[in-house]
């Protein structure tokens, strides 16, 4: 089995569509042109049929991106599959991104429908898009709570028709990683066919778990992974691109490669956050502020006397400057004195322990000790 | 075996030694009631020989804390143990929190020390809390990376010598869930002594799997899980208390249970970020603001027509006031009249046709679309 992953990234669209995140076409094609430059393999440009600026956005993406594919979203209906054919003639590389509910209570509750008549109408869908496009994606909406044979029943009929990727999306993040590897499993031993397409993890973040959920996929056989950059998208979000990266990159005993270049990480995230005004948390796994910073004493000593004690990634690694190391009343006397060296000052020992006394008092009252504090303290 | 899951919370000292995220005394003792009423079952108040403010905050909240045990962390020092045992002292149930590095990495590059001699300093300091309080846990920093055997011979020493819970930290947020369930299913099998004490889970954030690497070593066997608000701890954070509360509560086919009353989850997650000056990201997994939003035309349609369509949990559950809905280009027709009919319009079919193409131009121009807006293009 092929063990190289798809990126699909789809900030553009999942992303994109979360309120106040909306960005106007020039912005979405310079997030585009970065999105190619980091290596994602698809991108999501929109939902042509939403809006008219949604759809000129796609077909604006569709005639700058020479290397990806570009991919547009519809429903499972004629007026959305030729909205995104249309919008997608420019693309080198073109894909129609259609689908429809699978899980009982979206084919009741949202369609007011039946399993059979689902299943006809996903046909259907994928065959009118292969009529414009070879490269058909089919999205099961709903898969994660889907009856299971059912979803292999769809599935295998879906790539019947044609289709070049089945996406499967845990739409209200509910699964847990163990039962996403065993619902992925089942797949791979019920659909005869299923060697004959892709299949895709697209996970929210409800409980925590998009990104474990998306590796469980992995290594249940998903070979591709519907992404954002910073985990943006509906509620909770979507799974966050660097995160799937990294863990792909750091384990390499998983044995699994990806077309990314992490050093464009940390840069596309500020981007993208800065753009859609979406502040990125400082406790944000692999692109916040504080993912390579260490405050605490214990760990700061053990971080100077050796930077893998606390580290498993290079900061480097992902496009951020250097380790950050912050004085706070936690910090230890090893940090101090090197913060202190970097400033020009050597101490000796009795002198570095009345200064760290008098240390921790300022930093109890001032919290942060940055440089000028640490100046005034020692002259 | 014991289904009832411990809550650690170490918001008030791995939160806290954060960059930026110092509280003063009366800021922790607000925290720490709220942590109370919240249900939580153990809070780890500090680390009392770091600085005379955080020795005087653990002893404050060892007086006001009534049900909770409280406890403090040391390192398997002498002078450590002293001083949290004197600031435990108010404390109805006391616990000190001691431990020292075991992975290899940690033995030889921090403590510049060998395998025996640590398992002889762990032993000592077990021994030494145990001569001042009855609840002592171990910490084996760095388990994660630790030599599985060694880690085994470890684990049992300490609990041979009193530890009454014995904690195996992922300190540099290494491993992956399936990774985290062999490790602790391993020493269940190996160290004999092991239901003399219960097992502790307390996993970093660096590749976004601590939640998930929590939930796979409970499902092991561990029975405490060691979590902050908002997930806030060294660099990438902790494991967030609020999303292993509630993948508990709603997955309960899996069998466990906690103290936590989840409808105090969003007022506390609120008290802590503000107290601490700690933004929580809107694609927060439980609670941040966009947690329960609904934003595209697919989903809010599909939201109104049932809220269960997209929602796992309900807002209420968490302690947010409701499901909000909020328009912009990619908001469907459904939504616009959903929100139009809570303004006091009711529109015939055509009228709203016109109205969502007028609508969309706006969402498009204007990208948040408010109640005036609305009000605007209606009258």
């Amino acid at each position: 089995m092929n063990n190289r992953i798809q990126i699909f990234d789809t900030t553009l669209r999942d992303g994109e569509q979360v309120p106040g995140c909306q960005l106007n076409r020039e912005e979405k094609i310079e997030v585009a042109k970065e999105l190619e430059k980091l290596g994602v393999d698809i991108i999501e440009a929109g939902f042509p049929i939403s809006s008219p600026g949604d759809f000129a956005s796609v077909k604006a993406i569709a005639e700058v991106i020479t290397e990806a594919t570009v991919c547009g979203l519809t429903r499972a209906r004629k007026e959305d599959i030729d909205a995104a054919a249309e919008a997608l003639k420019p693309a080198r590389k073109p894909r129609i991104h259609t689908g429809i509910g699978a899980s009982d209570v979206h084919i009741k509750h949202k369609f007011n429908s039946t399993r059979e008549k689902i299943i006809e109408q996903a046909i259907w869908a994928v065959e009118y898009a292969k009529s414009y496009v070879e490269d058909v994606e089919f999205f099961a909406e709903d898969a994660g709570r889907a009856d299971l044979p059912f979803l292999a029943q769809l599935t295998q009929a879906v790539i019947k028709a044609g289709a070049t990727v089945v996406n499967l999306p845990d739409t209200t993040g509910y699964l847990l990683p163990h039962q996403m590897h065993h619902r992925i499993s089942y797949l791979f031993e019920h659909v005869d066919n299923i060697h004959q397409a892709t299949i895709s993890m697209h996970n929210h973040n409800d409980l925590g778990l998009a990104t474990a959920n998306t590796i469980a996929g992995i290594q249940a056989g998903a070979r591709q992974v519907e992404v954002t950059i910073n985990g943006i998208g509906e509620r909770a979000g979507n799974t966050s691109l660097e995160e799937v990266a990294m863990i792909l990159n750091v384990h390499k005993d998983l044995g699994f490669t990806t077309g990314i270049n992490p050093k464009h990480l940390f840069p596309i995230s500020n981007l993208v956050s800065n753009l859609m005004g979406m502040p990125v948390q400082a406790n944000k796994a692999v692109v916040g502020a504080n993912a390579f910073a260490h405050s605490s004493g214990i760990h700061q000593d053990g971080f100077l006397k050796h930077a893998q004690n606390y580290e498993i990634m290079n900061p480097e690694d992902v496009g951020v400057p250097s380790s950050a190391i912050l004085l706070t009343s936690r910090s230890g006397r090893a940090a101090l004195r090197h913060r202190l060296q970097l400033l020009g000052f050597e101490l000796e020992k009795p002198e570095l322990d009345k200064l760290y006394t008098r240390f921790l008092l300022m930093a109890d009252e001032r919290k942060m000790i940055h440089d000028e504090d640490l100046k005034e303290l020692v002259g």
